[in-house]
């Protein structure tokens, strides 16, 4: 929230009793969100579960931080609405199906069509919807420990291209149903305007993801925003385009050691053993217009001498802690049908420990090489690592940023 | 902004003319960006340009939205701070280098350390700051009739993994200096009120760019977040990661039409000529969690067989506008070396349109391939396309939407 004091949750969020029951037109049979929450009664206000509640003091208290200052939600003393848990009337079994329910599961991160339990979040958009997403995941990061063994469900729903009143509507009335909470990305103001004032007539919470930052730069820039959504104008052959497709095409093929001879023009070279995810890190830096090489380090096998020849300031190092690197190694090696002998000595704590040493001894040998301990950490927190260093070693200026110009 | 009205511009965001000349630590030398702005005087408050803001309007009335509801904006009638232009006292070149200064720049967009032009905006996160400059660059979208060709410019700094306050306010006080923008994610409240406080104390217009979000969903979802940074708890080995990891191997090893044997393994398989970007949208769905294959349309090569006894449903076609795609061939021709009588074939405009026809004979017999015009759309947009169009013909649901359990 921009120039405001918080606490203002009764501003942003209606509570549920102001929910009223509007007649619907009957969706489609087939959409499976459809089954209403039995345990919600619709005049009944969200309370803070107190059990989530002393877990998220708890932990606070535990990380060092005492003070969690939310008068709004603690404001709200009423009986909590009943979390569906293993011990709650419904069988979690039933009500909470596996994520992998098949191979053909895999790719859409649990959207299988079942999803009854928790509560919805509705994020609208008039483009992609990436933005919405990448907000409300990060949003998400902060209710990791209630997120966790789903002790507090929460289902995401992603409706992009949202360009006409009717279908918004639509989506709102649904909303209503499924008492979800609507976050929306609608670049077009008569759009978002109309989107919160059915919201609000329906009574369902609602938040413009991204209006704040576009007034906050609208007054710096002293420009009017366009109102334009971005999937409505066309895309430019712009500079900006071809250097992130180029990047991604080099990295691809420069992927797992490939073609040593072109090490000298990566802008990025990462170096470690297997699993230490040199590959998936590299593809989410070439994304953002690096050009990445990475190069595996192998017992028994040499470096590529080009490594040695390069500018060794582009160089990093990836550790990780052994007993990670197991679980890891053991779960590819389990993905690629291994087994018995094969996978051994890939996944075996003498091997996996062995070749750590080895690639620590090469790290000590390069000093210049900064190492980046990868445990537990995300693909996209390494990669903030990364680039962070990269430009810090580029410009060597005393504040550590990443510049761009538009 | 969550729950209120707008405008409310004024309280978002303090006009420069609240901004004091506060003496501060002087900054070390090597920072390009200490040159202060000559042109701007602190106690002028930021006006609309009025020249850009006739070019907004007449884009809006071009685009068919004559409506441009910004009173907020309107209200400013002072006259407009010299905008920097070729025009202007400080030489373009001098100013504004260009953003490819050699190989060595290509993969940071324009980090090139002399941007003292234009207008900052500071972007401040205590984790990776993927969020913060994904939204920023979400909003930019909405200035691009000023941002093309430069002529609003706007340089954006990324400040990540900003943990203590020592760092925090030295930032601050570095935006104070460059009259810039401050937009932070901060997960800490003490930090956030901190950033808030500071940056009023230093007259630095300034906003929370997730604090929004994460309270709606605190609301809705009845639980205090934690406020622990993303970076500072420790990432698990979910099955959401080892899917990320396994869809990306998976891509990669099967681009460009490698193992065909594989295809039925992919959740979504492309189909279309060279320079579709067949490539850079494979590999950003599979940071998706989707696993896909890539298939090219070569004349003269046959189609593998695999291709046409695999479920047809997540088979894709792309096509493109044949003048834009000469135009990428032949910045690609440009980019590998190939000059004359070899890029003659790839990037002729016999070629490229009879290559394209016969892509459209393979698509008319092939029906149930849904064909993707790509012209324009940004990776990320036909991005959206592909995943919203492979969500529903899985679900068949009435109402479009991606689903996702948490």
């Amino acid at each position: 929230m921009l120039g405001t004091k918080f606490p203002f949750l009764p501003a942003l969020v209606r509570p549920n009793h102001r929910r009223a029951r509007v007649p619907l037109a009957a969706p489609d049979d087939s959409d499976p969100s459809r089954t209403p929450e039995p345990d919600l009664e619709p005049d009944r206000p969200v309370r803070v579960s107190p059990k989530l509640s002393r877990w998220s003091r708890a932990r606070s208290i535990r990380s060092g931080r005492t003070r969690l200052d939310w008068p709004a939600l603690r404001k709200r003393t009423a009986p909590p609405i009943p979390t569906p848990s293993p011990s709650s009337s419904s069988p979690s079994g039933e009500i909470q199906p596996s994520v992998a329910e098949g191979a053909e599961m895999d790719g859409d991160g649990g959207d299988n069509g079942e999803m009854t339990a928790g509560k919805a979040i509705y994020m609208v958009s008039d483009g992609t919807g990436w933005t919405a997403e990448h907000s409300v995941n990060a949003a998400l990061g902060q209710f990791e420990h209630c997120l966790i063994d789903r002790g507090c469900p929460v289902n995401t729903h992603l409706f992009s291209g949202v360009e006409d009143m009717d279908r918004l509507m639509e989506i709102v009335k649904q909303a209503a149903k499924e008492n979800a909470l609507i976050l929306y990305t609608l670049a077009d103001s008569s759009m978002a305007a109309s989107a919160k004032h059915a919201c609000d007539l329906f009574g369902v919470p609602s938040g413009d993801i991204l209006r704040p930052t576009t007034e906050a730069i609208a007054a710096h820039l002293g420009v009017a925003p366009s109102g334009i959504p971005r999937g409505g104008r066309k895309a430019h052959l712009t500079e900006d385009y071809f250097q992130r497709i180029e990047a991604v095409d080099f990295t691809i093929k420069q992927d797992d050691g490939a073609q040593p001879k072109n090490l000298n023009r990566a802008h990025i070279v990462l170096v470690g053993v297997s699993r230490t995810g040199k590959t998936p890190l590299s593809i989410y830096l070439a994304q953002k217009g690096y050009k990445v090489a990475n190069v595996p380090i192998v017992m028994g096998v040499e470096l590529p001498k080009m490594l040695f020849e390069i500018n060794q300031e582009k160089i990093f190092g990836l550790t990780i802690n052994p007993v990670v690197l197991q679980t890891i190694r053991k779960t590819r090696a389990k993905s690629l049908g291994f087994h018995g002998e094969m996978r051994s000595n890939y996944s075996e704590m003498v091997h996996v420990k062995a070749e750590l040493e080895y690639a620590s001894r090469i790290f000590t040998q390069n000093p210049v090489w900064p190492v980046i301990e990868v445990t537990g950490k995300a693909i996209e927190e390494t990669a903030a690592v990364v680039v962070r260093m990269y430009h810090d070693r580029k410009h060597r200026c005393s504040m550590p940023r990443i510049s761009r110009r538009y």
